[in-house]
């Protein structure tokens, strides 16, 4: 029977980090990741960088690829009634954001595991979490075709929100909070180069689109959908047509068209399981809170959640000291609970509402009014843009 | 048939105002009020006056007796989570609001304008508007238990939410917009000293109550209750007791008891017509628009009307100029949205919602930490507390 400290499900940002800061610390950890290394590693996701995740990642000694090729921004641009502001994100909060694919801190943190001899075993299927109520839970799981089972100190649920780890709490001692959105995003992946050094997130009658970037060569856009929507029913032309009508505003700023490499629709959901812990498991990343993508927030809460885990675990097992794992989940949820709050409030005011009243309609529009009008407001925005304040307890 | 330039319904601070900026600029205007004397300069209204609102009275010359007894306040109050906490109006924006009921302003204009040899004739009641499509608009209304009738070049419609102006423009000239809200407001007028120089808005769980006051002898207060809600239903003592319990945070702050003078329910409505004109009719306060009480903003937005309003027909009666009036609707109804936005806001954030789910509720606990927490979110309250930029075309 194979035994480490901390089991680890799942191989994305929050896993990842997790084992890395753990290892760091002297602490022993395994993931198991259902998919392929392959399949992690070219999974497309987020690419917005906090000022504090970028600074975390750096400072853990995995930000140099992501310093090299990262696109640091100073700015994003909301276009809204016919023409761009700029939210200065640096001028506002001398903070700046990183653009960088998620699958990019991926890649980073599984070579910097496995160059550290941190131990990830991929396509390795959990079945069952047991025993979290005593002191050596025990995860059962199939890798290559056996059955094998791990036993562990504590269990880090980092599968995301579909995973096993949220799902083996007994019923009753989570409680879930969930919101579902008539709208979702078709996401677009286009061999172009990106015209412009900010992302640009639009509000149009026809609803949201948002022009990202991935590198100099590769431009990210999205378009609001219905959530039933079939990508393939779109022709690149129609992609495109609708890209430009949404994102251009008449002042000269258009987009480059190229091959579009993928497509695909990407829900919106918000999601909160309160508490994030349950006796020997902690839940962090997807597991536990799924934001709407307009705050740009998923990865970036998931590299929260585990700077202030990482340390509690190492003074349970230094010490045996319980007080930073007992603190855990109120500590991470009061922020998540405020990046909820903005990623709902970006949501509600960037997309085309289909429900929306005139009443709704012109409060809406009111929101942007004043954000394009109050120095305070853009400010507001750009602070939970680059990221709140995030209290690392050491 | 009597005879005048500007016909305007309803004495209240929108009709008054008017009237009296109409006559600063040699325009005749004859008031028809509904009501008493009496009655009109003891109605119980709101009291706050934003930086903006003093500062237009005082220009009018109105302003005396506000500034020798009206209460400058720098900062309002917010309770909630078992704290207080300050918003420093004048140090985020450099402005300050001014406590002085809507009554009193009342009577300041009623006393100016018939010291002025203004015509004003209470309890006339209005019984129907014609010709507003023509050039010679026609008031029939009722006074000294005769009929009469009153000519005149435009109608200013002044007469609040249930008035005859805005029921006489044709169907389908005008769009409504409107919210009710499952709450609404119990006020309460105690002879009581206040304790506090700033008003407190207290959030509490069972319900919102906000501390005001209108003299150094008078405290104004109000609790959220159900819009059917008897107030005779609650003797004084419960009615302390409840106060008590949703302003007082355990900090050693108390509010004063004394005999409670009057009672009453005022029901929350946001409500918005588009346009504000209807040819030969102009219609501004409360014929137009009502929002939610809590961003204390109905009378402000009634003197900011009629701040764009008057220099409108002044050039029209000067020069034929029709522009100001053409331009009236839209340049009011870009402010009055924002300050509707801002009044639904803080309504939103500072009441008990009672058909929230916890999801709701977390956001609303977490909008009001981000105002706690973050200067710039404090500052953009501020900022619409002490009113919003005002722009009076000249």
């Amino acid at each position: 029977m194979k035994r480490t400290q901390v089991a680890v499900i799942g191989a994305g940002p929050a896993g990842l980090m997790l084992s890395h800061l753990l290892a760091a610390r002297g602490i022993d950890t395994v993931i198991l990741e259902r998919r392929s290394r392959d399949y992690v590693e070219s999974r497309i996701r987020a690419g917005v960088l906090e000022h504090h995740s970028a600074a975390a990642l750096r400072a853990a000694g995995v930000g140099a690829r992501m310093d090299r090729q990262g696109m640091e921004h100073t700015s994003i641009d909301l276009a809204f009634s016919g023409a761009h502001h700029r939210i200065e994100l640096a001028r506002l909060t001398g903070k700046k954001i990183m653009v960088y694919g998620q699958h990019e801190v991926v890649k980073d943190l599984i070579a910097q595991r496995l160059a550290d001899a941190g131990e990830i075993l991929f396509e390795a299927d959990v079945s069952g979490i047991e025993g979290l109520d005593s002191d050596r839970p025990i995860i059962r799981y199939t890798h290559d075709g056996r059955n094998q089972t791990l036993t562990c100190d504590f269990v880090a649920g980092c599968d995301g929100y579909h995973g096993v780890s949220r799902a083996s709490v007994p019923a009753g001692q989570i409680v879930t909070h969930a919101r579902s959105y008539p709208y979702a995003w078709l996401g677009v992946l286009a061999e172009a180069a990106p015209t412009s050094d900010e992302l640009v997130y639009a509000r149009h009658d026809n609803g949201f689109a948002l022009y990202s970037m991935r590198s100099p060569e590769v431009t990210r856009l999205y378009l609001q959908c219905r959530p039933d929507e079939d990508p393939d029913a779109w022709s690149d032309r129609a992609l495109w047509d609708e890209l430009h009508r949404r994102l251009e505003t008449g002042d000269g700023w258009t987009i480059n068209e190229g091959p579009i490499l993928q497509k695909n629709i990407a829900p919106m959901r918000s999601f909160v399981a309160e508490p994030m812990r349950y006796r020997r498991l902690l839940l962090a990343g997807d597991a536990a809170h799924i934001v709407p993508p307009t705050g740009a927030k998923g990865m970036n809460l998931a590299l929260a959640d585990v700077q202030v885990l990482a340390p509690a675990l190492a003074r349970w097992f230094d010490s045996a000291d319980e007080t930073g794992l007992d603190a855990y989940s109120d500590t991470c949820l009061k922020r998540i609970w405020k990046v909820q709050r903005f990623s709902v409030w970006m949501t509600r005011m960037l997309h085309a509402q289909p429900d929306a009243d005139g009443f709704e309609q012109r409060l809406q529009q009111a929101e942007l009014d004043s954000v394009a009008a109050s120095d305070s407001a853009a400010r507001h925005l750009a602070e939970n843009y680059v990221g709140l304040p995030l209290e690392v307890p050491e």
